[in-house]
């Protein structure tokens, strides 16, 4: 590996220069060992906010994020493998359905997931509701359990990528977080370094999303997928809505709460149909196109599944969930329509709640969150209930509902609203 | 004091905003405590250089670095005080006889200096090659010198402008060097710490110089300009080229020893001008305008109060001086002109034999440097000696000489020059 300096390489980047395969892998390398200092990586980090990455320096990033761990192979499966990653939202719960409901015609689901920090939730905390589910496995247990169930939910074990948790540890304390070459190179490098075969991404757009408008979520998008590509891992991705919560339980135990009523048939209609998007999408990628998924959603055979992955990893799917001590409910303060009900108040107000945390140390309330009781459009009645708060402490309720004061809002004329929740797709 | 949080602030410069008072006080004052760490920090600068800095905040970063540490106050001494300040140049020992001459009309001059690092030589590492001469005196001590003999220079000390020395050393390895608010609050913060009444700034252009070209400089001098007009310091700023070195000799004692001819009423003109140019705006804004400066060059007054300085802190002014062990004569291969004598690469040729430190606990060689036969223009007939080269170790030669290679060159035809030392000024 040739030699460089790091400021060397930062000042190229600040200059709006392009780095050499050689200089970035010597930069991760040498980032991961601990030679190139936070400090450097840091005011590189912000050149690159600043000044941007081609699509090829993008793709050596990710790949010497990848070189910096292991890699999981599953090509010794019977089956093809298909993963979905979300961008992170309100009420997002796909992950849970999705996961069985795509094994359940012969494509094995890797699915390595993360805890939540801030105000979108974790699939690992949802899951971990269940009583005696267990989000740690070997990759001997993934790569049984994904032979015989066909999926699994697990923790991204800490040899995936290391010099991505190294430096996504350091762009959340200064400043550097949104930056599209550095958000794609950190989600792929992991989805990468995973073995998936293919990869459908949910990114998601609005108010409780990470990308607030339609174009900076399509940048975003198409970076994603043009990385997969040169990776050799069939991608597609959807740009879905996030301007509202996704389905009307929103909290750890109240998704799984949820997820299992999509899983028996019913459940609201935006966290069905973009759970048979998705699905359907996966199934494309692993070649298998035209399937009615829907239909095993109504039969039970997308159940059966849930239940042997969540018995595999030690849960039991007909236990009792946890629930919150207290609640509060909100209701109309006038006839009228639903004009608002905003994705990032919501997912701030079941945060505050209880139901994620501030620092990852932090333990959450499995009872925690909310249940809206209404959407946009609809029409209330003064008193109707709109919003129920749940949490193990009464004193959280007040610094919850000041962040839903005027973005759950009812007014007297008629509001027209019908939910688009795949916005637009972008497919190889 | 406000609280902020650093990453806040480093996402308001990112976005191009502008920081308050406020904020610059409460992120000066956490980062020379340690709350903000380097990392921050360094995201920060990198945001700072892409972005920029208006009046208000450069001004404001400049007084809190100031705030950071004590301050000299001079307004007892019975004489108004006047100090200079030079980016830094190739063979500039303007210092050295300026301070004296200065002096010499009633004006305290209080030139607190540094060591060199790279190219550019340091001040103080020139005047210790002396013998007996030393750089630190307490405040007192100072003072006393300033009231006594009208004239000090010696080191700066750790309480003035800590913050200004921490970011600094960061800015050093992490590619944030080259930013003008960052350049301006640096110098600044320190000359107004120091308690000057007046200053002015010899901004050097050309490639020996940190700005490389006339925009950059000029932008830069307009910035310390205004910078020293709202802290209440009278302050002016010179731009003077540095494409080629400042006078005929390059290196610690051999600065001293052109500096001791131009105190003497010789010495090249280039020096010997620019020290009268600087003296005289010195003096201006010192409000003693229309002074011959040059007559207390010609007449020992300069040489007097030189003496005096010296003696004042401990140095022989008559002794010898330490010379090379070593030296290697560049002759003209052919008949001609002498075209360019660059200054970068001189520079880099002295600091390579030894007159330079690599890295700041490095000693340096006082008798190292180069010595210059010839000036742009010159004619020169084969075999004519261009440059000597010296150093203690031959070893040093061939990389002093590589260097030179292409940038001190002579050719047939006739070379049109006539060295302009002040380019342009910037006064109040």
């Amino acid at each position: 590996m040739s030699e460089f300096s790091a400021v060397e390489l930062i000042i190229a980047k600040r200059e709006k220069g392009e780095l050499s395969t050689a200089q970035i892998d010597w930069l991760v390398a040498n980032y991961t060992s601990g030679v190139v200092a936070d400090e450097q990586m840091s005011a590189m980090a912000m050149a690159i906010l600043l000044n941007g990455m081609n699509r090829r320096e993008i793709k050596d990033l990710t790949m010497a994020m990848i070189a910096s761990g292991e890699r999981l192979d599953f090509s010794t499966l019977p089956t093809t493998t298909s993963d979905k990653h979300s961008t992170g939202g309100v009420g997002d719960k796909i992950t849970l359905p999705l996961a069985p409901l795509v094994a359940v015609f012969g494509v094995a689901v890797p699915q390595l997931s993360g805890r939540g920090l801030g105000h979108t939730g974790g699939t690992l905390d949802k899951l971990e509701s269940i009583p005696g589910w267990r989000a740690a496995l070997s990759n001997a247990e993934m790569h049984r359990q994904l032979a015989e169930v066909g999926a699994v939910i697990c923790a991204a074990g800490s040899g995936l990528a290391p010099a991505d948790k190294k430096l996504y540890a350091l762009r959340d304390v200064t400043g550097t977080v949104e930056s599209i070459p550095l958000i794609a190179s950190s989600i792929m490098s992991k989805k990468i370094a995973e073995g998936t075969a293919s990869l459908v991404l949910d990114v998601k757009v609005g108010s409780g999303a990470f990308m607030k408008t339609l174009d900076r979520a399509r940048e975003l998008a198409q970076t994603l997928v043009a990385l997969g590509q040169d990776a050799g891992v069939k991608t597609s991705a959807l740009l879905t809505d996030m301007s509202t919560p996704l389905g009307r339980k929103i909290g750890n135990a109240l998704e799984v709460e949820e997820s299992v009523e999509v899983l028996a048939g019913g459940g609201p209609a935006d966290v069905v149909d973009l759970t048979v998007e998705l699905a359907s999408e996966m199934l494309r990628l692993a070649g298998k196109p035209d399937i009615d998924v829907r239909a095993a959603l109504n039969d039970g055979r997308a159940m059966d599944k849930w239940n042997q992955m969540i018995r595999a990893q030690g849960g039991d799917p007909n236990a009792t969930l946890p629930t919150a001590k207290e609640s509060h409910v909100v209701v109309a303060q006038q006839d009228g329509y639903v004009e608002q009900v905003d994705a990032l108040a919501v997912g701030i107000a079941s945060w505050r709640l209880g139901a994620g945390r501030a620092r990852k140390e932090d333990p959450v309330q499995f009872g925690a969150g909310a249940v809206l009781h209404v959407g946009i459009g609809d029409k209330v009645v003064k008193g109707q209930p709109l919003i129920t708060l749940l949490s193990d402490d009464t004193h959280r309720f007040e610094r919850a509902l000041e962040v839903l004061n005027g973005n759950l809002t009812v007014v007297s004329q008629p509001v027209e609203y019908q939910r688009k929740i795949v916005l637009e797709s972008i497919k190889n």
